[in-house]
């Protein structure tokens, strides 16, 4: 056996342990308790050639929800006993409604037989969703079935997109915003490393209560791809025509696409605000759409969103953006699941619609009963209205600990403003996705630690 | 609005057909047909700044199987009445169980009441899964739950370890091989350009009957990652024990990391080849496995598949590529549906493993029917044992036009092996998913057109 790459990692050679290589490869469990008696493990382990990549490298910690719900398992370690109420992740939590879980079930129970039995679907969807998606939210914008691509969620899209733009794009994000933006930039290459200002070759677009939650965008530096979110993840901010007009000028004027997550946009009640960035004239040109499933019918464990790419999208070089987005669809992506898009199909029939409004209903009634118990305890406090999450500026101590405060005080998760970026400093966010019981039980909480 | 970003793409001007810009922005569908009448319309149209990947624009013309489907779909036009068989895309075609589709059906039933519902699951999957994989497949190999991340496919797996390895790494591939392995390393640019020996900086690992299909590794250039697949698509040829020990030692003389595919390894009868590369001794420490529900369980479309990184695998600066995977599955993707996870713990039962095993011998079944009758009509042919597929050689001419000659004279879908790489020229696939009605109709009009 040929062992010439096994190369120990220093420190007190392999060979002082085993009798011979072969050992150490074979029977490496028993060999690695042998040795942690003696050294530390990993001067023993065996390394590839392979390099790191140093992209992945150099980004921050963990992914900001698994480290969120890493502390709560510690939190109820800690106290066993406590009921922990979760406003942390935005975590849906109500059944999912009768028509579109009857219809999931059809589905499920029809691919065991042959006449409802389908394999491999195509990769960018079923063609009736992408109709059925195109004709509920864009065929009056301008936007044909062609352009939607359904997918499992907009997260993954965004990694799909990052893996299309290449490290050569410069990216801006909304400050603060949702994690997989920056992370996935990092990935990909954008960037170079990370400071306390966050990483360098990001455009931060700070977004605080004094500029009503839209960036200063004479102050922007012109990027490659802007990433914008309304309702906005986690600020609550719903965007105006106006704002987003002078937004989608700004991309025009620059050359910039565009990634506009529009993921809350039926928690919107404003009239004054956009639910799709198509609405804004000279959209079509420089943006692209992404959203979701997850946060109007209850999808987020079901796994559905879609990205309308529109055919006049193109790159400096005049070809289409959309036929590069098919043939990375086509090629590192197989489909959602076709369970899932029969859902899908359920939700955009009118039953289906209808549950969907009750669902977002719901959550935005949680949402105002958070904004409301927070403005009665005095804290300034944003979103909540057109969006299911509320923003609470908590200022003079870092938000982790504020984090911390509200957990070891309230057993309530929520989490921290500079988990969504530096401008997200003195801020938590606090998510509408609970139980009606869980929420009442919070908000009794919130006014026992935090009342007068 | 600002418009100044708004280049004609060269040529007339388009000042010349408009009154002002924004005409052009807010009516664009009116404007080009307009437009389409006097000059070519890839003149007139809107370009952002952003400049392509270059590494997008590096691949060649469609991915395989879309392309496929299109000529597919251009015969069908042209022959509108014939009953086209597809022996192309390896695509299930029979339904999922009873038990297996029970329990999905029950899950999606569930999700529509508060006992069973559930939002975002961990993005590595349902513990239980995890652990249900690692006990039928690899606990006695010596992998452990944790090291088992839960998928919504392979082939999206592949993406994503395309994207953290990075640009940096070199890759080596079977030739010919399942088009996703080296599709994913141009996009993520770890290639040069292509030519008719394939992309620059690829190592072709040639796999041909003068070899057994397994390459002659004293003549492969040393790779930082080894894609491997056994039993093979496209070859169907499964790997030896000793041919595997051949490999993953020639990895660890190296330093390579192996990328095993293992979407077919319950196809295999043959007691010499092994189901899984953690069989072979020192696979710990220099291998990834991915593998695949689809193929063994009908869930081409229902979307679930797993990725086994040991806890011993390391990268040159002694880091665990472990917890890069972590990251990257936590940052990019959010776990598989819970429904598909629901049908994968089915699965796994004894009722599903039963199940599951009926399916394959099935699809093997059908193999067995394609490989005798090829032999009979003096093909020489290989595969279609421990493989859902078929290769047939059959040389002199390219396999494109074979593929072409074939649907012509019998309305039966091929792959032609030139789609697999440099080495696949010469040959064409035959997949054993179809309904067994087709593979005998098939069987007769090979008879008839290519009989004596």
């Amino acid at each position: 056996m040929a062992l010439a790459g096994i190369i120990p990692g220093g420190g007190a050679s392999l060979r002082d342990f085993t009798a011979s290589r072969s050992v150490q490869v074979v029977d490496r469990c028993r060999l690695s308790s042998k040795i942690r008696a003696v050294a530390a493990p990993e001067k023993q382990d065996v390394r590839t050639s392979l390099r790191r990549n140093e992209n992945i490298g150099k980004l921050q910690a963990g992914y900001l929800f698994p480290e969120i719900a890493k502390r709560r398992r510690a939190h109820q370690e800690k106290f066993p006993d406590a009921h922990v109420i979760s406003l942390g992740i935005g975590d849906t939590t109500e059944p999912i409604t009768g028509y579109v879980a009857d219809a999931m079930k059809q589905a499920a129970a029809g691919l065991g037989t042959q006449q409802g039995y389908s394999g491999y679907g195509s990769e960018q969807g079923n063609p009736k969703l992408r109709e059925a998606i195109c004709n509920r939210f864009y065929r009056s914008l301008g936007r044909q079935p062609q352009e939607v691509f359904v997918s499992d969620g907009s997260k993954c899209d965004i990694g799909r997109m990052q893996m299309m733009f290449g490290s050569g794009a410069k990216a801006a994000v909304q400050d603060p915003s949702y994690p997989a933006y920056v992370d996935s930039a990092v990935m990909i290459g954008q960037t170079g490393g990370y400071s306390d200002t966050g990483y360098e070759g990001i455009e931060y677009m700070v977004c605080r209560p004094e500029n009503d939650f839209f960036p200063d965008l004479s102050q922007v530096r012109p990027a490659d791809l802007i990433f914008f979110c309304s309702p906005n993840n986690p600020t609550g901010a719903a965007a105006t025509r106006k704002q987003l007009q002078e937004l989608v000028d700004f991309a025009s004027s620059n050359g910039s696409v565009i990634l506009y997550d529009a993921a809350y946009s039926l928690y919107i009640s404003d009239p004054n605000c956009p639910k799709s960035i198509f609405e804004i004239p000279g959209a079509e040109t420089c943006c692209i759409e992404t959203c979701s499933f997850s946060k109007y019918a209850g999808f987020t464990g079901v796994r559905l969103g879609w990205t309308v790419v529109p055919e006049q999208l193109r790159y400096a070089d005049g070809q289409q953006v959309i036929k590069d987005w098919n043939r990375v669809t086509n090629t590192i992506f197989n489909g959602a699941s076709n369970i899932a898009q029969a859902g899908g199909l359920a939700c955009l029939e009118p039953e289906g619609m209808k549950e969907m409004q009750q669902t977002v209903d719901f959550y935005k009634e949680n949402a105002s009963i958070l904004l409301q118990t927070f403005e009665e305890l005095g804290f300034k406090v944003h979103g909540g209205k057109n969006a299911p999450y509320v923003w609470i500026a908590i200022p003079g101590k870092p938000s982790w600990d504020t984090f911390a405060d509200i957990l070891e005080r309230t057993h309530i998760v929520t989490t921290p403003g500079s988990g969504f970026g530096p401008a997200g400093e003195g801020f938590v966010r606090a998510s509408a996705f609970g139980h009606r019981e869980d929420i009442l039980e919070a908000v009794q909480r919130f006014k026992k630690a935090y009342g007068s």
